[in-house]
Parts: C-alpha cells; structure tokens; sequence
C-alpha cells in the first residue's frame, strides 16, 4: 500500500524540485576539466546540501517531511532552519521546539536562528526582509545548494491579489517565482508547493502524526494578508466559484511569462530608441507599441537614480505623456529627484 | 455657478469622446479630393448623430443627459436607444417609460427596441449579445457614427475580476475597451465613464433631478456580477483598501496594451517559425520567449479551426509540451476536431 495520496503528492512536489537542483549541481560542476558522466550527482566532494524553512506551521513541517523523505534517496543532505523572529513572548521557545520537531524528522543541521525585525515597509515587509536575511547567512554559512519555502497555491493566489491592489501592471500580478534569488545566488530559493493546496499540506501533516503551530499572526486581522485569506478570497469564492485560487495561481505563471517577454523587449528596443549621443529620442518612443514603450521608459528612470520601489504606473504614465500628449509641459519629478524634460525631440531624464 | 461637480465631471467625459468620434469621422472624410479645412466637424451631409444605448439605470441615465447636454454645442444629432429584454413582466411599460425620460432629455431620434433572450452561453451572456445585435440593427438603421455605453470604473473593476477567476491570462484581465466594435465597425462603442465611478454617475442623476431605475438584476445573487458587486468586491476592498477599483481599473489598461504588444509579436513571430512549406518547426518555436511561443500555438490552433471561446491555456500548455517537453507524446485533442502532433521536428495542428 502506498501513502496518502497528501503525501505522495507533496513527495513528488519536493522530489522534482530536488533533481532541479542535482541538475543545476551536475550543470555548474560540469565545467572543462571536470568529467562529465552524465549522473545526476556531481562528482566528488561532500553529498550536496539542501535546507527547508520550517515555522512549524503545516505547510512548512509538511515540506520538511517531504524533503527529510526524498533527499536521502538522491543523496543529498536535507537540513532545516527555522527563523525566531521575536515578535511574540515565547518565540525562542517555539523556535526550540520547531527544532525539535525537524530533529525528530532527521533533519541535519538543524538551526534555529533569531533576528531583529526593523521597521521598514511595514510589519509585513519587515519581517520578510529579516526572515531572508537570515536564510541567506545560513545557506552560505552552511553551504547549502538551495533553500526550499513551503508557499502553497493558496499563497500565491493572494500574492497575485495583493498586486492587484496595487495597479501596477502584470508583473505585480506574477506572484512568486518557483526559483528565486538570494544575494548573487539566482537559484538559491525554490517554492515546490506552488501547485499544492493548503489542504493538502494540512492533510499531508495529519496522517503523518506531523503536530503543527498555527501563527498567531496568520488569523490577526491587523495584517492585509489574513484578512485576504480569511475574508477577501472566500467573499471571491463564494461570488466566482471554487476555482479562483487556481485561476490566481495559473494567472501568476502567464503573467510572469508575458512580464519577461516584455522586459526583454524593452531591453532589446532601449538601444534602437536612442541617438549616437545615447539620448532618447521621442519620435522612435512614439513609434513602439504603448506597452514596451513605458517599460523603455521605467528602465531609463530607474537607470537615471529613481528607486523601482517608489516608482508607481502612474509615474510612468505622466513620463509618456511627453511623448504622446506633448503640448510644452514643464519638466517631471520623479521619485529620487529625478527630472524627466523634452528638449529638442529628445527626453533629457537626469538626477537632479 | 458652475455644474455640481459630478454633473461637470460626466459632461467632460462625454465630450472628450464627442471630439474623438469627429476626429474620426473627419479623418474618414478626408480622403483624395475632399477638402480637408481642419475643422472638426466633416464638411457637407446631416450633422452626425451619437446614440446613447440607456437602460434608465443612474449611470446611462447620467450619460444620457451628459450627452443631451454636450452633442448640441459640437453640431452632433444625440439619439437614445433603450433594450426591452423581455425579461420581467412589464418590461415593455418599463421601456416606454424610459423612452420618455430620454426624449424629456431631448434626445431626438429615441426608440425602444425589444429583442428576445436565448440561451446560449448564460444568462447574462445571452442578454448581452441579443442586446448588441439589437444596437448594432439600431445603429446601422439609423446611420449612427457611434453608441455610447454607460460602463462606469465598477463595472470595469468587475469585469476584471470576472476575468481573472478564469485564469487564462491578461487578455482575460484587460476589461473592457474605451472604444470597441460591432461587425464591421472598430469604433462604433464608446465607453466614455470608464475613469468614472459608479457614485459620482449616481450623484449626477440625484443633483440634475433624474429620475433613475434599478435593475432588480443588479441585486439578484442568481448573478455572478451581482454576487461580485454586493459581497465579492466589497469583501476585497475590506481586505485592500479603498482603492481596489481604482487598481483594477488600471490593471486592465496595463494588460490590454501588454496584450496588445505580445499578440503583435506573435503575429510577426509566426511567419518566421514557418518552413518553406508553411509548417511550424519546433526548434525555432523552441527559441521563442514561452509568452510568445503560446500565443502563436494558439494562433495556429485556432487558424486550423477551433473555436477560441472553448480554447483555454491549459490546451495551449499541452501542446506547448510537444515542444518543450517532447517525449514521443502522441496527437492531441483540441476543441473543434482540431488536432496538434509533432511529426519529424515539425509540429502539425489540423481538423480531423
């Protein structure tokens, strides 16, 4: 008899994302000089090592399982950490018990590790910021070939909502990436719960006898994300029907696709805009179509000092009317004191 | 004294989109050998006439008499048209009442025009395209240069939602447009209050003294936009904030001209993954952005005769894998009898 099929389907989940990284592995080793026999496991040194992030919460301790599971199998070393972020009394002793809990699972090395959440962005944001900070000092410290999040379907769908309240086009839309980056290391995070429920993790933790914590912070309505997922998404589900989380979740892989192709467009289009002096000129902006047009003009703000973060559409938007609405309007402050002026059939955009 | 804020607001809108339908029909006249003097209105012939397609809602009731108000100081004839949906008892009482509202408004030639609903497609799907046809015979009839839609931000807002729970990418997101066809004609609607929210056409309506009906449609939970409208989007903005409308509103700006952009790119991408024989070559599909590569594969499929209406992303990412994820797959089964098999590196998609 096989497992539960909550836990055959988070073990193939992991078990995917685990021969991604062998063969990310097997693709860096491969270099001249090194032999290259085509097996999964990079040749010579220690077994690879891959970490969870574990709260202890169902979707993370079910991931944990996961990996603790599959990572042998492959020989690979399947570690975990769990990040205290001091927000509640007691947090250090959950944390120690999250560490007991992943031991118990033979996890190796298992770490728990406390930080300081500032204040910047909000208390969302902040904790974030701290949580990865944290991660990416323990995935270099311990040389870990990647670091596995436990965000499921669920999550993403109120990602994509969470950019959609904020109007800035389809790349707000695109949620999370099933890899991400870490400070110069492009692949070092990876999501493989992507396309599995909250109920299925939740389903996987029972029959394993997993016990799991629920985060305070998770039903406190203070916070936009609990109330989206405890108000927002079933208020949707109830006027749209079930499938919304999944018509969320698959909207983010389409709009990270289109948002890529475009980028690259703009990127390849920038160049032909500009004169020998490097200056853009308006009349070949005015000849792209709207939309690459704008993304030529975000990437020469942002290159002229303007902060991405602080850059909103409607920004952009007052940018092109300089070239599309032109009727001698002044120069345009933008985030960063950057300028944006027409002078002469060129956009002079410059930091003041 | 001038008009109440909301009266002056809704009478901007509809005269922004009175100038753009003259710049149009000028544009059309000036052809060889017409005169082309530079003024707005085209030379010779009856004055052009604008009808407003009106329900005896607040917001066509308040485009109604935007457009009583503004068509007469551009030379421009403004007519009415309500839609008798035969749907409720006494709608037929209900549509000679709005007849004389749109003629107390002046509006001159007005008419009520009953049509009868079919099935096909839902409810509100079948009220709607008997009720285009039913503006689109109006229209012709009467020579109209365009119809102007009383679609207000809300609306817009809902619409988007409405899109994003079928999660088959941005196009789905990008609402409805400013200016849309009818057959043969690109530009005959007009959506003049898509910047405008529902409250302010409401407020026009209460401060000019208009009387207004409210659809029992509109409240009625058998509807999804209804559902939507009353606990849906309210439950999103608890969550979000006030200003969800107004983001949906510009998420569906930003993906119609992205949309836009990537269907350009495929159209001129597909010529270009073509043999000598016109069939597509995998490998040169292969090096496209995943964006574009889908776009023409449902290009092609839909060229070879599926419906697009029952074509969905996941057919598209299936045969997207006859390329991307090859593995001796065999034909697959697309809406319409269609069929897409790879065959000797080259990817044939035909009706069986």
């Amino acid at each position: 008899m096989g497992p539960h099929p909550a836990v055959a389907a988070i073990r193939l989940a992991v078990r995917r994302v685990l021969h991604d990284v062998l063969t990310d592995l097997t693709d860096l080793t491969r270099l001249p000089g090194t032999p290259a026999d085509g097996s999964p496991r990079p040749a010579g040194g220690p077994p690879p090592l891959v970490l969870v992030a574990c709260s202890g919460g169902a979707d993370s301790m079910a991931l944990a399982s996961a990996l603790a599971f599959e990572a042998p199998k492959l020989g690979i070393r399947a570690g975990g950490i769990t990040v205290d972020h001091g927000l509640q009394a007691g947090s250090d002793l959950r944390a120690a018990e999250v560490v007991t809990r992943m031991t118990a699972l033979r996890l190796d090395p298992v770490e728990s590790v406390a930080v300081r959440v500032g204040r910047d962005g909000g208390p969302e944001a902040a904790a974030r910021d701290a949580r990865y900070a944290a991660l990416d000092e323990a995935a270099d410290r311990l040389g870990a070939a990647a670091v596995l999040l436990g965000h499921t379907r669920d999550d993403q769908a109120e990602t994509v909502l969470l950019g959609l309240a904020r109007g800035s086009g389809i790349r707000s839309l695109s949620g999370m990436a099933e890899v991400s980056g870490g400070p110069g290391r492009t692949h070092r995070y990876r999501r493989p719960f992507l396309q599995i429920d909250r109920q299925t993790a939740r389903k996987a933790c029972m029959v394993q006898s997993l016990p799991v914590w629920d985060d305070p912070h998770n039903i406190d309505p203070a916070y936009t994300r609990s109330r989206l997922r405890h108000e927002g998404l079933p208020a949707l589900e109830k006027a749209l029907g079930k499938g919304v989380v999944e018509a969320l979740a698959r909207t983010a892989q389409l709009s990270r696709d289109d948002a890529d192709a475009l980028d690259a467009w703009a990127a390849d289009a920038e160049a032909g805009v500009r004169d020998e002096d490097g200056r853009l000129e308006c009349a070949k902006l005015y000849a792209l179509p709207p939309a690459v047009r704008r993304r030529v003009l975000r990437r020469a703000v942002v290159a002229a000092g303007s902060p991405a973060g602080s850059l909103f559409a409607r920004h952009i938007e007052e940018v092109d009317r300089l070239i599309t609405g032109w009727r001698g309007q002044g120069a345009i402050n933008l985030p960063g004191r950057v300028e944006a002026q027409r002078q002469g059939g060129r956009l002079v955009i410059r930091q003041g």
